[in-house]
């Protein structure tokens, strides 16, 4: 995996697949913090909203790594937690997309 | 300042003033946290709130500290910061009243 070749067209596939997904996440997250920021009441809920704010970061840190190396992996497993479909990866040759549902199904 | 003799009414006056206190602050982020929360639009503004709330949380734990020994200390500082009014150390002893003041005009 680590040494397949990414043609300029995949790595543009590549690229905005993996800014939508990252996109699509942070959205979600700034979602979630509105809401449990707008429900604060006490102290413990302001604790709570931190550990929640700092856990996000650091999935999503770890998650999102754009080195073509690893870019396999971190595809199959957005599309293993529905943050990618297979339809944003078209584009990519053949070979990738079979490690990409081969890892993602594991 | 460690030796002071804290009587049972003292006592009292202490953890009522440094309970208020700390209610005030909390309920002052607790508000800045919801406004913050509310204006977020970029993931940055979220990383911003992460940090703005672990530093919160770093500065409550140091600042409120409940032993006696070191109750002066914070009360001066309550005092000088305005998290506590004189008014709300009445009851304490003149000879606490006057390391407070001391120590707060450092």
């Amino acid at each position: 995996v680590q040494d397949l070749i990414w043609s300029p067209t995949e790595k543009k596939v590549a690229r905005r697949a993996f800014d939508l997904a990252l996109q699509k996440e942070l959205n979600s997250v700034i979602s979630d913090v509105k809401r449990r920021a707008a429900k604060i009441e006490r102290p413990e809920d302001l604790w709570k909203l931190e550990s929640y704010l700092s856990e996000c970061r650091k999935e999503i840190d770890g998650k999102y790594d754009y080195r073509y190396s690893v870019l396999p992996m971190v595809f199959a497993r957005l599309l293993r937690d529905g943050h990618l479909t297979e339809e944003e990866l078209r584009g990519l040759g053949d070979e990738k997309l079979r490690w990409i549902r081969g890892i993602a199904a594991l």
